[in-house]
Protein backbone atom coordinates (compact mmCIF):
# COMPACT_ATOMS: atom_id res chain seq x y z
CA UNK A 1 0.00 0.00 0.00
CA UNK A 2 1.85 3.28 -1.39
CA UNK A 3 1.19 6.36 0.87
CA UNK A 4 -0.20 9.21 -1.72
CA UNK A 5 3.57 11.12 -1.99
CA UNK A 6 4.70 8.37 -3.50
CA UNK A 7 1.98 7.40 -5.81
CA UNK A 8 2.43 10.56 -7.10
CA UNK A 9 6.00 9.98 -7.55
CA UNK A 10 5.47 7.14 -9.52
CA UNK A 11 2.68 8.75 -11.47
CA UNK A 12 5.56 11.15 -12.46
CA UNK A 13 7.93 8.45 -13.53
CA UNK A 14 4.88 6.56 -15.65
CA UNK A 15 3.99 9.30 -17.58
CA UNK A 16 7.41 9.84 -19.01
CA UNK A 17 7.65 5.83 -19.62
CA UNK A 18 4.48 6.31 -21.73
CA UNK A 19 4.82 5.95 -24.85
CA UNK A 20 4.26 7.30 -27.62
CA UNK A 21 3.38 10.35 -26.44
CA UNK A 22 3.52 13.06 -29.45
CA UNK A 23 5.99 15.47 -28.63
CA UNK A 24 7.04 14.94 -25.49
CA UNK A 25 9.83 13.21 -23.87
CA UNK A 26 9.38 9.58 -23.70
CA UNK A 27 10.54 5.63 -22.93
CA UNK A 28 11.70 5.77 -26.55
CA UNK A 29 12.15 9.93 -27.39
CA UNK A 30 14.51 12.61 -25.71
CA UNK A 31 14.91 15.91 -26.97
CA UNK A 32 17.44 18.40 -27.62
CA UNK A 33 18.51 19.30 -23.83
CA UNK A 34 15.84 17.41 -22.36
CA UNK A 35 16.06 13.72 -21.44
CA UNK A 36 14.76 10.92 -20.15
CA UNK A 37 16.78 10.81 -17.03
CA UNK A 38 15.95 14.51 -16.43
CA UNK A 39 12.23 13.69 -15.69
CA UNK A 40 13.73 10.72 -13.56
CA UNK A 41 15.78 12.98 -11.02
CA UNK A 42 12.86 15.70 -11.22
CA UNK A 43 10.89 12.66 -9.65
CA UNK A 44 13.07 11.94 -7.15
CA UNK A 45 13.58 15.60 -6.12
CA UNK A 46 10.32 16.27 -6.01
CA UNK A 47 9.19 13.83 -3.55
CA UNK A 48 9.90 15.94 -0.42
CA UNK A 49 7.64 18.74 -1.30
CA UNK A 50 5.49 15.91 -2.18
CA UNK A 51 5.17 14.14 1.15
CA UNK A 52 4.99 17.63 2.84
CA UNK A 53 1.49 17.72 0.88
CA UNK A 54 0.37 14.14 1.99
CA UNK A 55 1.07 15.12 5.48
CA UNK A 56 -1.38 17.96 5.17
CA UNK A 57 1.22 21.00 5.22
CA UNK A 58 0.16 23.89 3.22
CA UNK A 59 -0.21 23.48 -1.14
CA UNK A 60 1.80 26.58 -1.71
CA UNK A 61 4.78 25.88 0.56
CA UNK A 62 4.82 22.11 -0.46
CA UNK A 63 4.89 22.95 -4.11
CA UNK A 64 7.41 25.28 -4.13
CA UNK A 65 9.55 22.73 -1.92
CA UNK A 66 8.74 19.95 -4.97
CA UNK A 67 9.70 22.43 -7.26
CA UNK A 68 12.77 22.81 -5.76
CA UNK A 69 13.51 19.44 -5.11
CA UNK A 70 12.30 18.84 -9.20
CA UNK A 71 14.39 21.62 -10.25
CA UNK A 72 18.29 20.27 -8.98
CA UNK A 73 18.74 18.21 -12.10
CA UNK A 74 20.38 19.78 -15.76
CA UNK A 75 17.28 19.40 -17.55
CA UNK A 76 15.26 22.55 -17.02
CA UNK A 77 11.69 22.49 -16.34
CA UNK A 78 10.71 18.88 -16.53
CA UNK A 79 7.27 18.69 -14.19
CA UNK A 80 6.34 22.29 -12.82
CA UNK A 81 2.44 21.66 -14.62
CA UNK A 82 2.12 18.05 -13.06
CA UNK A 83 3.32 19.52 -9.30
CA UNK A 84 0.67 21.84 -9.93
CA UNK A 85 -1.68 19.60 -10.30
CA UNK A 86 0.25 16.64 -7.91
CA UNK A 87 0.13 18.97 -4.99
CA UNK A 88 -3.62 19.56 -4.65
CA UNK A 89 -4.73 16.06 -5.13
CA UNK A 90 -1.93 14.83 -2.87
CA UNK A 91 -3.14 16.83 -0.56
CA UNK A 92 -6.85 15.64 -0.85
CA UNK A 93 -6.10 12.32 -0.67
CA UNK A 94 -5.12 12.50 2.75
CA UNK A 95 -8.90 12.81 3.47
CA UNK A 96 -10.90 12.19 0.04
CA UNK A 97 -9.81 12.29 -3.01
CA UNK A 98 -12.35 13.39 -4.37
CA UNK A 99 -13.54 16.31 -6.95
CA UNK A 100 -15.58 18.33 -4.53
CA UNK A 101 -12.54 17.86 -2.00
CA UNK A 102 -10.02 18.37 -4.27
CA UNK A 103 -12.03 21.50 -4.84
CA UNK A 104 -12.22 22.59 -1.22
CA UNK A 105 -8.67 22.21 -0.81
CA UNK A 106 -7.90 24.93 -3.84
CA UNK A 107 -10.47 26.95 -2.24
CA UNK A 108 -8.73 26.99 0.76
CA UNK A 109 -5.64 28.68 -0.37
CA UNK A 110 -4.19 31.62 1.09
CA UNK A 111 -2.09 34.95 -0.18
CA UNK A 112 0.59 33.35 1.46
CA UNK A 113 0.30 30.10 -0.86
CA UNK A 114 0.10 32.69 -3.64
CA UNK A 115 3.66 33.45 -2.42
CA UNK A 116 5.15 30.49 -2.26
CA UNK A 117 4.00 29.91 -5.98
CA UNK A 118 5.33 33.15 -6.86
CA UNK A 119 8.69 31.95 -5.51
CA UNK A 120 8.54 28.68 -7.26
CA UNK A 121 9.27 29.86 -10.58
CA UNK A 122 12.84 31.08 -8.81
CA UNK A 123 13.78 28.06 -8.92
CA UNK A 124 13.26 27.21 -12.53
CA UNK A 125 12.54 28.29 -15.99
CA UNK A 126 8.90 28.33 -16.83
CA UNK A 127 8.18 28.91 -20.47
CA UNK A 128 5.29 31.74 -19.84
CA UNK A 129 3.46 34.30 -22.19
CA UNK A 130 3.97 38.33 -20.95
CA UNK A 131 1.20 38.86 -18.45
CA UNK A 132 -1.47 41.41 -19.55
CA UNK A 133 -1.70 44.81 -19.98
CA UNK A 134 -2.07 45.46 -16.39
CA UNK A 135 -0.80 42.77 -14.75
CA UNK A 136 2.52 43.64 -14.82
CA UNK A 137 3.14 43.33 -11.49
CA UNK A 138 1.73 39.96 -10.94
CA UNK A 139 3.84 38.44 -13.93
CA UNK A 140 5.17 35.25 -12.32
CA UNK A 141 8.63 35.74 -14.05
CA UNK A 142 8.95 38.41 -11.45
CA UNK A 143 8.94 35.78 -8.35
CA UNK A 144 9.42 36.80 -4.95
CA UNK A 145 9.60 40.02 -6.54
CA UNK A 146 5.63 39.91 -7.25
CA UNK A 147 4.57 39.48 -3.45
CA UNK A 148 3.92 42.81 -2.00
CA UNK A 149 1.74 43.13 -5.37
CA UNK A 150 -0.09 40.06 -4.48
CA UNK A 151 -0.29 40.92 -0.89
CA UNK A 152 -1.86 44.37 -1.72
CA UNK A 153 -4.24 42.49 -3.64
CA UNK A 154 -5.46 40.33 -1.10
CA UNK A 155 -4.85 37.37 -4.13
CA UNK A 156 -4.63 33.87 -3.19
CA UNK A 157 -3.29 31.09 -5.08
CA UNK A 158 -6.69 29.93 -6.61
CA UNK A 159 -7.38 33.54 -7.59
CA UNK A 160 -3.78 33.62 -9.63
CA UNK A 161 -5.13 29.88 -10.86
CA UNK A 162 -8.26 31.84 -12.02
CA UNK A 163 -6.27 34.59 -13.74
CA UNK A 164 -4.27 32.17 -15.68
CA UNK A 165 -6.52 29.13 -16.48
CA UNK A 166 -7.99 30.77 -19.66
CA UNK A 167 -4.43 30.43 -21.38
CA UNK A 168 -3.42 27.22 -19.24
CA UNK A 169 -5.00 24.28 -19.37
CA UNK A 170 -3.36 23.16 -15.73
CA UNK A 171 -4.46 26.52 -13.59
CA UNK A 172 -7.70 25.48 -15.76
CA UNK A 173 -8.10 22.42 -13.74
CA UNK A 174 -7.82 24.45 -10.15
CA UNK A 175 -10.87 26.17 -11.54
CA UNK A 176 -13.24 23.15 -12.83
CA UNK A 177 -12.48 21.02 -9.94
CA UNK A 178 -9.93 18.58 -11.69
CA UNK A 179 -12.25 17.60 -14.19
CA UNK A 180 -9.95 16.63 -17.00
CA UNK A 181 -7.77 14.98 -14.22
CA UNK A 182 -10.01 12.65 -12.83
CA UNK A 183 -11.19 11.86 -16.52
CA UNK A 184 -7.96 11.36 -17.69
CA UNK A 185 -8.18 8.57 -14.09
CA UNK A 186 -11.20 6.92 -15.77
CA UNK A 187 -10.02 6.06 -19.01
CA UNK A 188 -6.50 5.37 -17.66
CA UNK A 189 -8.52 2.59 -15.51
CA UNK A 190 -10.81 1.70 -18.46
CA UNK A 191 -7.18 1.50 -21.08
CA UNK A 192 -6.20 -2.17 -21.92
CA UNK A 193 -2.48 -2.97 -21.23
CA UNK A 194 0.24 -2.42 -19.01
CA UNK A 195 0.04 1.17 -17.31
CA UNK A 196 2.19 3.10 -19.46
CA UNK A 197 0.67 2.14 -22.33
CA UNK A 198 -2.69 3.41 -20.68
CA UNK A 199 -1.15 6.67 -20.54
CA UNK A 200 0.11 6.87 -23.78
CA UNK A 201 -3.81 6.17 -24.92
CA UNK A 202 -4.88 8.65 -22.53
CA UNK A 203 -2.47 11.38 -23.71
CA UNK A 204 -3.68 10.82 -27.23
CA UNK A 205 -7.22 11.32 -26.25
CA UNK A 206 -6.99 14.44 -23.82
CA UNK A 207 -4.83 16.06 -27.08
CA UNK A 208 -7.32 14.92 -29.50
CA UNK A 209 -9.48 16.99 -27.13
CA UNK A 210 -8.56 20.33 -26.53
CA UNK A 211 -5.15 22.24 -27.89
CA UNK A 212 -2.71 22.13 -25.71
CA UNK A 213 -1.47 25.37 -24.18
CA UNK A 214 2.07 25.06 -23.94
CA UNK A 215 1.90 24.53 -27.70
CA UNK A 216 -0.50 27.44 -28.24
CA UNK A 217 2.07 29.60 -26.22
CA UNK A 218 5.49 28.53 -27.53
CA UNK A 219 4.32 28.16 -31.19
CA UNK A 220 1.07 29.65 -31.40
CA UNK A 221 -2.60 28.74 -32.02
CA UNK A 222 -2.25 26.99 -35.71
CA UNK A 223 0.36 24.74 -34.15
CA UNK A 224 -1.67 23.81 -31.02
CA UNK A 225 -4.73 23.52 -33.32
CA UNK A 226 -2.65 21.59 -36.16
CA UNK A 227 -1.34 19.00 -33.17
CA UNK A 228 -4.80 18.19 -31.91
CA UNK A 229 -6.49 17.74 -35.10
CA UNK A 230 -4.20 15.13 -36.39
CA UNK A 231 -4.13 13.55 -32.77
CA UNK A 232 -8.10 13.47 -33.08
CA UNK A 233 -7.99 11.25 -36.63
CA UNK A 234 -5.43 9.04 -35.08
CA UNK A 235 -7.59 8.88 -31.65
CA UNK A 236 -10.62 8.45 -33.40
CA UNK A 237 -9.12 5.49 -36.04
CA UNK A 238 -8.06 3.93 -33.07
CA UNK A 239 -4.46 3.92 -34.43
CA UNK A 240 -2.45 2.80 -31.19
CA UNK A 241 -4.29 -0.35 -32.13
CA UNK A 242 -4.61 -0.52 -35.72
CA UNK A 243 -1.86 1.62 -37.20
CA UNK A 244 0.59 2.52 -34.09
CA UNK A 245 3.27 3.76 -36.64
CA UNK A 246 1.28 6.47 -37.50
CA UNK A 247 1.39 7.48 -33.82
CA UNK A 248 4.98 6.76 -33.45
CA UNK A 249 5.36 8.97 -36.56
CA UNK A 250 3.49 11.94 -35.72
CA UNK A 251 5.56 11.56 -32.11
CA UNK A 252 8.55 11.63 -34.31
CA UNK A 253 7.12 14.63 -36.45
CA UNK A 254 6.55 17.02 -33.02
CA UNK A 255 9.54 16.16 -31.48
CA UNK A 256 11.77 16.97 -34.63
CA UNK A 257 9.55 20.20 -34.92
CA UNK A 258 10.28 21.22 -31.16
CA UNK A 259 6.22 20.72 -30.80
CA UNK A 260 5.80 19.96 -27.03
CA UNK A 261 2.23 19.43 -25.60
CA UNK A 262 3.46 19.33 -22.29
CA UNK A 263 0.31 20.25 -20.53
CA UNK A 264 -1.33 17.56 -21.67
CA UNK A 265 1.38 15.20 -20.60
CA UNK A 266 0.73 17.02 -16.67
CA UNK A 267 -2.69 16.36 -17.20
CA UNK A 268 -1.69 12.36 -17.84
CA UNK A 269 0.55 12.43 -14.57
CA UNK A 270 -2.33 13.96 -12.60
CA UNK A 271 -4.54 11.00 -13.97
CA UNK A 272 -1.96 8.64 -13.18
CA UNK A 273 -1.71 9.61 -9.77
CA UNK A 274 -5.97 9.85 -9.36
CA UNK A 275 -6.10 6.11 -10.70
CA UNK A 276 -3.23 4.84 -8.25
CA UNK A 277 -4.60 6.54 -5.29
CA UNK A 278 -7.80 4.86 -5.69
CA UNK A 279 -6.33 1.70 -7.01
CA UNK A 280 -8.02 1.30 -10.58
CA UNK A 281 -4.79 0.78 -11.44
CA UNK A 282 -2.06 -1.46 -10.13
CA UNK A 283 1.80 -1.61 -10.79
CA UNK B 1 22.49 18.84 -4.14
CA UNK B 2 20.66 15.22 -3.05
CA UNK B 3 20.84 13.59 -0.11
CA UNK B 4 22.29 10.07 -0.09
CA UNK B 5 19.14 8.40 -0.22
CA UNK B 6 17.79 10.63 -3.04
CA UNK B 7 21.15 9.43 -5.15
CA UNK B 8 20.34 6.04 -4.24
CA UNK B 9 17.02 5.87 -5.58
CA UNK B 10 18.17 8.04 -9.01
CA UNK B 11 20.81 5.32 -9.16
CA UNK B 12 18.24 2.46 -9.20
CA UNK B 13 15.99 4.24 -11.72
CA UNK B 14 19.12 5.59 -14.25
CA UNK B 15 20.24 2.01 -13.85
CA UNK B 16 16.79 0.49 -15.34
CA UNK B 17 17.63 3.52 -18.07
CA UNK B 18 20.46 2.54 -19.45
CA UNK B 19 20.06 0.48 -22.28
CA UNK B 20 21.31 -1.86 -24.16
CA UNK B 21 21.88 -3.97 -21.03
CA UNK B 22 21.96 -7.20 -22.49
CA UNK B 23 19.44 -9.65 -20.91
CA UNK B 24 18.14 -7.22 -17.88
CA UNK B 25 15.14 -4.98 -18.09
CA UNK B 26 16.02 -1.31 -19.88
CA UNK B 27 14.84 1.37 -21.13
CA UNK B 28 14.06 -0.47 -24.35
CA UNK B 29 13.55 -4.20 -23.15
CA UNK B 30 10.67 -5.62 -21.04
CA UNK B 31 11.55 -9.03 -19.35
CA UNK B 32 8.04 -11.66 -19.40
CA UNK B 33 6.35 -10.72 -16.03
CA UNK B 34 9.04 -8.16 -15.47
CA UNK B 35 8.51 -4.71 -16.89
CA UNK B 36 10.21 -0.96 -16.67
CA UNK B 37 7.42 -0.13 -14.76
CA UNK B 38 8.00 -2.62 -11.89
CA UNK B 39 11.55 -0.92 -11.61
CA UNK B 40 9.83 2.03 -11.09
CA UNK B 41 7.40 1.13 -8.64
CA UNK B 42 10.69 -0.63 -6.83
CA UNK B 43 12.33 2.44 -6.43
CA UNK B 44 9.61 4.44 -5.47
CA UNK B 45 9.08 2.00 -2.61
CA UNK B 46 12.64 1.33 -1.72
CA UNK B 47 12.98 4.90 -0.76
CA UNK B 48 12.01 4.57 2.60
CA UNK B 49 14.43 2.53 3.70
CA UNK B 50 16.77 4.23 2.03
CA UNK B 51 16.28 7.23 4.13
CA UNK B 52 16.67 5.25 7.21
CA UNK B 53 20.19 4.17 5.98
CA UNK B 54 20.96 7.78 5.20
CA UNK B 55 20.06 8.47 8.82
CA UNK B 56 21.96 6.37 10.12
CA UNK B 57 19.61 3.62 10.87
CA UNK B 58 21.50 0.13 11.32
CA UNK B 59 21.94 -1.81 7.95
CA UNK B 60 19.46 -4.74 8.50
CA UNK B 61 16.26 -3.14 9.43
CA UNK B 62 17.18 -0.06 6.80
CA UNK B 63 17.42 -3.08 4.48
CA UNK B 64 14.62 -4.70 5.72
CA UNK B 65 12.18 -1.92 5.33
CA UNK B 66 13.43 -0.81 1.55
CA UNK B 67 12.78 -4.46 0.40
CA UNK B 68 9.74 -4.39 1.78
CA UNK B 69 9.20 -0.96 0.31
CA UNK B 70 10.50 -2.23 -3.04
CA UNK B 71 8.47 -5.24 -3.36
CA UNK B 72 5.22 -3.46 -3.07
CA UNK B 73 4.65 -3.84 -6.63
CA UNK B 74 3.89 -6.76 -8.72
CA UNK B 75 6.60 -7.88 -10.86
CA UNK B 76 8.22 -9.47 -7.88
CA UNK B 77 12.10 -8.83 -6.80
CA UNK B 78 13.25 -5.83 -9.12
CA UNK B 79 16.04 -4.42 -7.10
CA UNK B 80 16.90 -6.66 -3.69
CA UNK B 81 20.48 -7.23 -5.05
CA UNK B 82 21.22 -3.93 -5.80
CA UNK B 83 19.67 -2.58 -1.91
CA UNK B 84 21.89 -5.17 -0.38
CA UNK B 85 24.70 -2.80 -2.01
CA UNK B 86 23.66 0.59 -1.91
CA UNK B 87 21.99 0.01 2.26
CA UNK B 88 25.66 0.04 3.27
CA UNK B 89 26.92 2.26 0.79
CA UNK B 90 24.39 4.95 1.72
CA UNK B 91 24.68 4.49 5.35
CA UNK B 92 28.62 5.27 4.58
CA UNK B 93 27.96 8.15 2.65
CA UNK B 94 26.53 9.62 5.93
CA UNK B 95 29.79 10.43 7.01
CA UNK B 96 32.50 9.28 4.39
CA UNK B 97 31.88 7.38 1.01
CA UNK B 98 35.28 5.82 0.87
CA UNK B 99 36.03 1.71 0.45
CA UNK B 100 37.51 1.91 4.52
CA UNK B 101 34.40 3.31 5.66
CA UNK B 102 31.91 1.16 3.92
CA UNK B 103 34.25 -1.73 5.01
CA UNK B 104 33.79 -0.58 8.78
CA UNK B 105 29.92 -0.13 7.93
CA UNK B 106 29.66 -4.19 6.98
CA UNK B 107 32.03 -4.68 9.44
CA UNK B 108 29.62 -2.75 12.63
CA UNK B 109 26.85 -5.53 11.54
CA UNK B 110 25.01 -7.27 14.44
CA UNK B 111 23.27 -10.75 14.61
CA UNK B 112 20.15 -8.28 14.49
CA UNK B 113 21.10 -7.09 10.78
CA UNK B 114 21.42 -10.82 9.95
CA UNK B 115 18.04 -11.52 11.47
CA UNK B 116 16.12 -8.45 9.86
CA UNK B 117 18.36 -9.68 6.30
CA UNK B 118 16.36 -13.17 6.55
CA UNK B 119 13.64 -11.04 7.27
CA UNK B 120 13.81 -9.76 4.09
CA UNK B 121 13.02 -12.86 2.33
CA UNK B 122 9.58 -12.96 3.44
CA UNK B 123 9.05 -9.81 1.50
CA UNK B 124 9.75 -10.95 -1.77
CA UNK B 125 10.94 -14.45 -4.42
CA UNK B 126 14.39 -14.14 -4.48
CA UNK B 127 16.25 -16.56 -6.66
CA UNK B 128 18.47 -18.50 -4.34
CA UNK B 129 20.48 -21.78 -4.53
CA UNK B 130 19.58 -24.79 -2.19
CA UNK B 131 22.23 -24.26 0.71
CA UNK B 132 25.17 -26.39 1.23
CA UNK B 133 25.12 -29.31 3.53
CA UNK B 134 24.26 -28.87 6.76
CA UNK B 135 23.53 -25.05 6.19
CA UNK B 136 20.12 -26.11 5.71
CA UNK B 137 18.53 -24.25 8.98
CA UNK B 138 20.55 -21.43 7.52
CA UNK B 139 18.78 -21.86 4.26
CA UNK B 140 17.31 -17.60 3.77
CA UNK B 141 13.90 -18.90 2.43
CA UNK B 142 13.12 -20.06 5.75
CA UNK B 143 12.81 -16.47 6.34
CA UNK B 144 12.05 -15.18 10.12
CA UNK B 145 12.05 -18.77 11.17
CA UNK B 146 15.90 -19.34 10.41
CA UNK B 147 16.50 -16.92 13.11
CA UNK B 148 17.08 -19.13 16.03
CA UNK B 149 19.87 -20.46 14.51
CA UNK B 150 21.43 -17.61 13.46
CA UNK B 151 21.49 -16.63 16.88
CA UNK B 152 22.63 -19.72 18.02
CA UNK B 153 25.50 -19.63 15.62
CA UNK B 154 26.41 -15.68 16.61
CA UNK B 155 25.91 -14.93 12.78
CA UNK B 156 26.22 -10.92 11.75
CA UNK B 157 25.11 -10.04 8.11
CA UNK B 158 28.93 -9.80 6.96
CA UNK B 159 29.28 -13.49 8.65
CA UNK B 160 26.17 -14.21 6.36
CA UNK B 161 27.70 -12.22 3.51
CA UNK B 162 30.67 -14.42 4.21
CA UNK B 163 29.05 -17.34 3.69
CA UNK B 164 27.37 -16.85 0.59
CA UNK B 165 30.33 -14.69 -1.37
CA UNK B 166 32.12 -17.66 -3.17
CA UNK B 167 28.84 -18.02 -5.42
CA UNK B 168 27.23 -14.66 -5.35
CA UNK B 169 28.58 -11.73 -6.32
CA UNK B 170 26.90 -9.43 -4.38
CA UNK B 171 27.82 -11.18 -1.18
CA UNK B 172 31.35 -10.70 -2.65
CA UNK B 173 31.30 -6.82 -2.47
CA UNK B 174 30.68 -7.14 1.17
CA UNK B 175 33.81 -9.14 1.45
CA UNK B 176 36.01 -6.92 -0.61
CA UNK B 177 35.47 -3.00 0.25
CA UNK B 178 32.81 -3.14 -2.37
CA UNK B 179 36.23 -3.53 -4.61
CA UNK B 180 33.76 -3.63 -8.32
CA UNK B 181 31.66 -1.00 -7.11
CA UNK B 182 33.58 1.58 -6.52
CA UNK B 183 35.31 0.19 -9.96
CA UNK B 184 31.76 0.93 -11.58
CA UNK B 185 31.79 4.38 -10.33
CA UNK B 186 35.03 5.26 -12.04
CA UNK B 187 34.05 3.86 -15.35
CA UNK B 188 30.90 5.63 -15.24
CA UNK B 189 33.01 8.87 -14.08
CA UNK B 190 35.18 8.15 -17.21
CA UNK B 191 32.57 6.95 -19.65
CA UNK B 192 31.28 9.96 -22.66
CA UNK B 193 27.94 10.95 -23.00
CA UNK B 194 24.66 10.73 -21.21
CA UNK B 195 24.80 8.71 -17.54
CA UNK B 196 22.56 5.93 -18.72
CA UNK B 197 24.53 5.66 -21.78
CA UNK B 198 27.60 5.44 -19.34
CA UNK B 199 25.70 2.61 -17.20
CA UNK B 200 25.53 0.46 -20.23
CA UNK B 201 29.09 0.93 -20.75
CA UNK B 202 29.62 -0.38 -17.52
CA UNK B 203 27.67 -2.96 -17.42
CA UNK B 204 28.95 -4.23 -20.43
CA UNK B 205 32.58 -4.35 -19.11
CA UNK B 206 31.59 -5.60 -15.63
CA UNK B 207 29.76 -8.16 -16.98
CA UNK B 208 32.99 -8.86 -19.76
CA UNK B 209 34.75 -9.30 -16.58
CA UNK B 210 33.47 -12.23 -14.32
CA UNK B 211 30.23 -14.53 -15.45
CA UNK B 212 27.33 -13.22 -13.32
CA UNK B 213 26.24 -15.32 -10.32
CA UNK B 214 22.55 -14.81 -10.91
CA UNK B 215 22.54 -16.18 -14.35
CA UNK B 216 25.15 -19.05 -12.62
CA UNK B 217 22.09 -20.05 -10.15
CA UNK B 218 19.38 -19.98 -12.72
CA UNK B 219 20.77 -21.37 -16.25
CA UNK B 220 24.62 -22.78 -15.02
CA UNK B 221 28.08 -22.22 -15.55
CA UNK B 222 28.28 -22.79 -18.96
CA UNK B 223 25.55 -20.03 -19.85
CA UNK B 224 27.09 -17.74 -17.88
CA UNK B 225 30.82 -17.98 -18.93
CA UNK B 226 29.60 -17.76 -22.61
CA UNK B 227 27.46 -14.50 -21.27
CA UNK B 228 30.64 -13.27 -20.11
CA UNK B 229 32.37 -14.68 -23.60
CA UNK B 230 30.54 -12.51 -25.49
CA UNK B 231 30.52 -9.33 -23.57
CA UNK B 232 34.48 -9.59 -23.38
CA UNK B 233 34.32 -10.06 -27.49
CA UNK B 234 32.00 -6.59 -27.83
CA UNK B 235 33.92 -5.05 -25.05
CA UNK B 236 36.66 -5.72 -26.36
CA UNK B 237 35.68 -4.27 -30.01
CA UNK B 238 34.48 -0.98 -28.54
CA UNK B 239 31.04 -2.64 -29.91
CA UNK B 240 28.63 -0.37 -28.19
CA UNK B 241 30.72 2.58 -30.04
CA UNK B 242 31.78 0.74 -33.06
CA UNK B 243 28.65 -1.45 -33.82
CA UNK B 244 26.25 -0.94 -31.60
CA UNK B 245 23.63 -3.12 -33.43
CA UNK B 246 25.57 -6.11 -31.99
CA UNK B 247 25.35 -5.45 -28.50
CA UNK B 248 21.14 -4.82 -29.37
CA UNK B 249 21.58 -8.50 -30.70
CA UNK B 250 23.17 -9.90 -27.69
CA UNK B 251 20.96 -8.19 -25.44
CA UNK B 252 17.58 -9.26 -27.80
CA UNK B 253 19.19 -13.26 -27.53
CA UNK B 254 19.78 -13.02 -23.85
CA UNK B 255 15.92 -11.58 -23.22
CA UNK B 256 14.60 -13.94 -25.63
CA UNK B 257 16.36 -16.93 -24.05
CA UNK B 258 15.62 -15.66 -20.71
CA UNK B 259 19.72 -15.21 -19.52
CA UNK B 260 19.75 -12.69 -16.84
CA UNK B 261 22.76 -10.45 -15.72
CA UNK B 262 20.94 -8.97 -13.05
CA UNK B 263 23.88 -9.40 -10.38
CA UNK B 264 25.79 -6.98 -12.72
CA UNK B 265 22.79 -4.47 -13.25
CA UNK B 266 23.04 -4.48 -9.33
CA UNK B 267 26.34 -3.43 -9.58
CA UNK B 268 26.19 -0.83 -12.05
CA UNK B 269 22.98 0.91 -9.72
CA UNK B 270 26.14 0.73 -6.75
CA UNK B 271 27.98 2.04 -8.92
CA UNK B 272 26.28 4.76 -10.03
CA UNK B 273 25.22 5.89 -6.60
CA UNK B 274 29.04 6.67 -6.01
CA UNK B 275 29.32 8.16 -8.77
CA UNK B 276 26.27 10.53 -8.29
CA UNK B 277 27.37 10.77 -4.79
CA UNK B 278 30.89 11.77 -5.78
CA UNK B 279 29.75 14.30 -8.08
CA UNK B 280 31.02 12.49 -10.73
CA UNK B 281 28.48 12.61 -13.16
CA UNK B 282 25.34 15.09 -12.96
CA UNK B 283 22.01 14.34 -14.03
Amino acid sequence: MRTPDQNAQLALLLEVAGTPKPGNVDRRRDLADLRFEHFLAGAVGARDGLELAAEGAAVGPAFERAVAGMAAQGGGNTQFGALLLLVPLVRAARDDLSQPHVEAVVEETTVADAAAFYRAFEHVDVFVDDPPEGLEPLDVRRGAEAVPALEERGLTLLDVMERSAPADDVAREWTTGFERSFAAAERIAEAPGPVPDRAAATFLSLLAERPDTLVVKRSGESVAADATARARELYEANALETAPERVEAFADDLVSRGVNPGTTADLVAAGLFVALERGAVEV
